[in-house]
C-alpha cells in the first residue's frame, strides 16, 4: 500500500518493537492518524470500537494484542484472560479466533520467559502471510485484467467495486483492490468506479481514499448508478470482496452487492469475487443459511462528516428505517472467484 | 392528499383567489412552509429554484403563473413575455410547455378584459384534470393490489418504491403512490419500503413524509437493500413513476430504478410503472435514444440536513464523483404499466 507517498502496511510494529501502530479508520479520509497499541486492552478497544476493521486486520491486531499481554505477564492466567478479552470484541469474526489460536498454540508449550518473543514472531508471521496472500490474489486478478484490457487496449480498463475490500481491511494490498493496484503498477490504465456503499459509505470514505493515495484514477458514484454505467458499456468488470462463500458458491457480502451482480449478468460484464481460500465455508450449504446482520438504523438516518466549523452530524430522515448489512449473491451470477491459489469459475 | 391531518392539494388558489400556494419542497420534511405565488416571475423562480418539482406540479404552477401575468397586464406582449419566461425555467419539461400552451390557447382569441379569468379557469381545470387522472391511476393500481393482497391475506401488502412519484410531484394522489393511498383508505394493510434514493434522497425526504402524513406504515431503506428484501420474500410488488416511456416500452426514471427491476425479475416480484398516458413518448424508439442528464457532483458529495445548532452541510467525500440522474429499465423487466385508462402489460 502507498499512503501519503510512502510504502506502508496497515499494521506494523512501532520503532521500539514493543507495540504496533494502526490507522484510526473512524477518522478517515478526513484525518490520517496513526495510533499506537501497547497493551492487549488497547488492542481490544481498537477492535471493538472499530478503529480498525476487516477480518485480516482484526486477526492481526488481536494476535499482537495477545503478544503484548504476554510481554507484560507471560503466565497462563494472563494468556487466558487476554485471549478471552480479545475474542469477545467481535464474537462473529472467524478470523479473530483463528489468529488468537495461532498465537496461543505457538506459546502454550514454551517456558514463560520465551513466550512473548515467540508470540510476537507468530503475529509478525500472520501479517507476512496475509500480505503475501493478498499479493497472490492480486497477481491472479492481474492476469484477468490484462486479458480484459487487451480487448479494448485503447481505453482505460473500467472496474467497479462495492464497499471496501482494500488494504485498510488487510495488512497490505487488500483483496478486491489487489488486482487494481498491481494492474496500475504494471502500467495498465485502470479507472475504478467506487460505489458510495450506503449506509456506512465505506466506498466513498475508504476505498476512494486508498485509490487516491495509490494514484489510481477513480470516480465515486451513488450505489444506484452502476446499472446504467454497465448498460452504457462503461464497466469492464465488477470485483468485490466477501465475508463468506458458502458450499454452493453463494457470496455473502455488503448489502447491495447482489444488485450489482444482477446488472453485471444482464449486461455481460464479468463479476468477480476476490477472497482468500479460507473464506470458503464448506459447512454452510447455501446463502439462505447465512443469518443477515441487522444493524442500527442510525447508520442510515444520520450522517457525520466535516462541516463548516468542525465535524457535524446531520439527519437524513426521522422516519422508521431498516438496515440489513449484508446480502447474498447467488453463485449463478459469479463469473469467477479470485483466490491466492487461482481463479475458480465454480466452487 | 392528507397533510398534517387535513385534506389539501399540492397547489391551490389563495383565499382571495388571485394567487396560489405551494409547499416549499426544499425545506421538507424538516419544515412545512406554504409559499404564496402572486406573479409570473415568482412562479418562474419557484419552478427554476425547485421550490416545486414533478412534471404535473411544474405544469400547474406555470399555468397559474401565466394567468397571473394576464391579471397584471392582459396584452399580447405580456402574454408572450410571461410564456417565454416560464418556459425557460426547465427547458426539457414536456409538461411545462403543454400547460403553457393550454392556457395560451384558451385566451389568445379573447378580448383583453376576459383573458385573466379564462386563464385562471383553464389553470384550475388543468389541476382538476391532473387530480382526476392520478385518482384513476390509483384505482387501476388498487385493483392490482387487491389481487396481490388476496394471495397472502394474513400479512401486510409490502410495496417497494423508489424516488418520489407522490402527491408532492402532482396536484394530488401522485402516480406511483396513488394505489398505495387508495389501498390504505380501502382498509388493505399496506406497508411501503421507501428507497432512500441517493443522491438527492427524495425517498427518505419526500416519499416518507407523504406516507407519514397519510398514516401509511413505511420503512426507509438504503437503495442497496431492496434486492435482499425481495430475495427474502418481503416485497409483494415494486411500483415506480417515470419521466418517459419510449415507443418500445423502455422506462426512463430516477437512477437506480433499473437495479430494482432486475431484482424484481430475478425474484418473481411484479414490477409496475405508474404513469399518465401522456408520458408515453411514441416518437422515441428505445431507452438508448434518451439522453441521460448528468447532474452536479455536489448532490452526491455534500449532504444538508438538520444538525445540532441548525441546518448544516457535511461532506460525504472529497473524491471525484459522477452523478447520472436517470437510468433506463428495459421493457422486458416491466410487469405492467398502470395508466388512467387501464393496466397495460406491454406497449
Amino acid at each position: 500500500m502507498i499512503l501519503q507517498g510512502e510504502h506502508r502496511r496497515s499494521i506494523a510494529r512501532t520503532d521500539d518493537g514493543a507495540g504496533v501502530r494502526i490507522l484510526d479508520q473512524r477518522l478517515l479520509p478526513w484525518e490520517v492518524r496513526w495510533v499506537e497499541l501497547r497493551s492487549a486492552d488497547t488492542a481490544a478497544v481498537a477492535i471493538r470500537e472499530m478503529w480498525t476493521r476487516g477480518a485480516p486486520m482484526i486477526g492481526a491486531t488481536a494476535a499482537y494484542g495477545l503478544a503484548m499481554a504476554l510481554a507484560a505477564d507471560p503466565g497462563d492466567a494472563s494468556l487466558a484472560r487476554a485471549y478471552d478479552t480479545l475474542l469477545a470484541t467481535r464474537p462473529t469474526a472467524v478470523n479473530l479466533r483463528w489468529a488468537l489460536d495461532q498465537v496461543r498454540a505457538a506459546v502454550i508449550d514454551l517456558p514463560a520467559a520465551a513466550r512473548a518473543t515467540a508470540a510476537l514472531a507468530r503475529a509478525d508471521a500472520i501479517c507476512d502471510e496475509d500480505a503475501a496472500l493478498c499479493r497472490a490474489i492480486g497477481e491472479q486478478g492481474l492476469a484477468l485484467f490484462r486479458t480484459l484490457h487487451a480487448k479494448n487496449p485503447d481505453r482505460p480498463l473500467n472496474i467497479l467495486t462495492h464497499c471496501n475490500a482494500g488494504w485498510l481491511a488487510t495488512v497490505d494490498y487488500g483483496t478486491a483492490t489487489a488486482p487494481v493496484y498491481l494492474a496500475h503498477d504494471a502500467g495498465i490504465p485502470v479507472h475504478v468506479w467506487v460505489d458510495e456503499t450506503r449506509p456506512r459509505n465505506q466506498g466513498a470514505l475508504l476505498t476512494a481514499f486508498e485509490l487516491a493515495n495509490h494514484g489510481v484514477p477513480h470516480t465515486v458514484i451513488a450505489d444506484n448508478a452502476g446499472g446504467l454505467l454497465m448498460m452504457q458499456g462503461k464497466v469492464d468488470a465488477v470485483i468485490v470482496g466477501t465475508d463468506r462463500v458458502t458450499a454452493n458458491g453463494d457470496v455473502c457480502n455488503k448489502i447491495g452487492t447482489y444488485l450489482k451482480a444482477l446488472a453485471a449478468a444482464d449486461n455481460g460484464v464479468p463479476f468477480y469475487v476476490a477472497l482468500p481460500y479460507t473464506t470458503f465455508d464448506p459447512d454452510t450449504a447455501t446463502g439462505a443459511d447465512v443469518p443477515i446482520e441487522e444493524r442500527s438504523a442510525d447508520e442510515l438516518t444520520r450522517l457525520t462528516g466535516p462541516a463548516e466549523g468542525g465535524i457535524a452530524t446531520v439527519k437524513v430522515t426521522d422516519s422508521p428505517a431498516a438496515n440489513p448489512a449484508f446480502d447474498v449473491t447467488p453463485a449463478r451470477l459469479v463469473t469467477g472467484y479470485i483466490t491466492e491459489r487461482g481463479v475458480l469459475d465454480r466452487i
